[in-house]
């Protein structure tokens, strides 16, 4: 383990983005009745962690809370600036009651099925993706290490913790399966966390396939910045199916087709999130490794 | 036909719900380029009916301008009200420039795949889905006739039109695949108008499967409106899927499961969209008659 320090508490976080239900839901259900969530050696919170963004059904106010990590101020002009400050100051490392590991869930329009997005390569991280993979068929693990992510979104307020996105779902709906999905990862994590506290715990390394993060792609745009292109037909639905040259990524209204021409094999994520178009992202594209944890 | 007005202008339009973006780019691209929706016979106007709810990515502003149409006043309190009115005096009956059909694009988050909603059953209506049917394999007609939707659609400003309703999608982005769906279900249409004003029209009697409105299905709430149980994930994505006594269809969030028990068989529709929580919708059910038009 990187980190010799003891689990005491593990704080679990929905509604990070209020439009994302999933989380949100669960959030409320276990405020109602932890039981589901308890386990031996640490206790474990519940955060709905941007309330009046759930509230309109928005994915936030002022700007994402889930990019608003990197320092905040509690004075800031924008209200998920001041909301991170008031988390960080309730369960962050210097907090009121700081907290070791952060599950944060979330949603995506994408079709990632049940997704595991660590932000670190943490050998507890790994660790728990392992244990969680090998009782999730079809469960993907995506390290999303780029420039903004891994400083700003809220499970990295704590170097141990994960991102569980699911999709593909509208936004402002719940999914059952996706939601039962999510529940199950949960408790995967819960059982690692338990089990690995355990005086008697050896773990044994295996094997752990993760999608490690490349780039991004924007839309075509033209002059004034409106999107001029949809995902090709290929492409839509084709989260972590391998991408080469040649292969179609987008359509124009007019009737064009543009072709992938970077490295490959790639594997895309996040293809079509309807959050991203704002942020300059049609898709992003990832390397498989198989990395021994 | 019910109507022996020749057809002189078609309206199509997109953007009455500013978050279902398929309608909304379709209508930015005939505004550059209006070739593909050029007929013989008659005119083709298009019409971005709520703009600044496309700006900004909701729904609506203040209402539901799709329930708005029901004799709105030009100075309501509220923008789509005032907007409803300005449609009507551009394109209703006694407009400045009267349409003789509406067709109005639609996404919804259920799986409804290419779904042509009719308001009435006008002769007119109902030959055209079957144009339109025999063309497009998987296409359904759903005759939404209730106490709402037929006095208060933008696509029942005139007695002759349609809403094409495509699913599933998230809000705020485009699939390529529906959208191209829905370029065709409008080529459609606008074929089957040109024939049906040709000198030597001559229609055979045809058979129309089309799914009748019955009536709604609010979730479970608590004392407070606040929903309490999903949709069933073995009712999710059954869209027109045959339903009877004793199939679930909820299941709330401490794991109880609802059962259906109304008449037998039904074929829901509009299952989980996300627009319809607000107005107490889970999902509809429908009787499928074979009609001869």
């Amino acid at each position: 383990m990187s980190s010799p320090t003891a689990v005491r508490r593990v704080l679990l976080a929905g509604g990070t983005h209020g439009n994302e239900w999933i989380g949100a839901w669960l959030v409320r259900k276990w405020q109602h009745d932890a039981r589901s969530i308890q386990r031996q050696g640490f206790d474990t919170a519940v955060l709905l962690a941007n309330p009046p963004a759930v509230e309109r059904g928005v994915r936030y106010l002022d700007q994402d809370l889930n990019r608003s990590f990197d320092d905040p101020r509690a004075d800031g002009a924008s209200w998920e600036e001041r909301r991170a400050r008031e988390i960080l100051e309730d369960f962050g490392a210097g907090g009121r009651t700081p907290v070791d590991v952060v599950l944060d869930l979330h949603t995506t329009t994408a079709n990632m099925g049940l997704s595991y997005i660590i932000t670190n390569l943490d050998p507890f991280n790994l660790r728990m993706a392992a244990w969680v993979a090998r009782r999730e068929p079809g469960l993907r693990v995506y390290a999303w290490i780029d420039e903004t992510l891994p400083k700003s979104a809220l499970s990295t307020i704590v170097p141990r913790g994960a991102t569980i996105e699911v999709g593909p779902t509208a936004n402002n709906v719940v999914r059952g399966d996706l939601l039962l999905g999510t529940e199950r990862v949960v408790g995967h994590c819960l059982d690692f966390i338990e089990a690995s506290a355990r005086d008697d715990w050896t773990p044994q390394p295996e094997k752990l396939e993760v999608f490690m993060h490349l780039r991004s792609y924007d839309y075509p745009r033209d002059a004034s910045g409106a999107v001029t292109a949809f995902v090709h037909p290929k492409l839509q639905d084709a989260d972590y199916q391998p991408l080469g040259p040649g292969d179609p990524i987008f359509q124009s209204l007019d009737g064009e087709t543009l072709f992938y021409e970077g490295e490959a094999p790639v594997y895309p994520v996040f293809v079509n999130e309807a959050a991203y178009y704002e942020k300059a992202i049609a898709f992003s594209v990832t390397r498989r490794e198989i990395l021994w944890v």
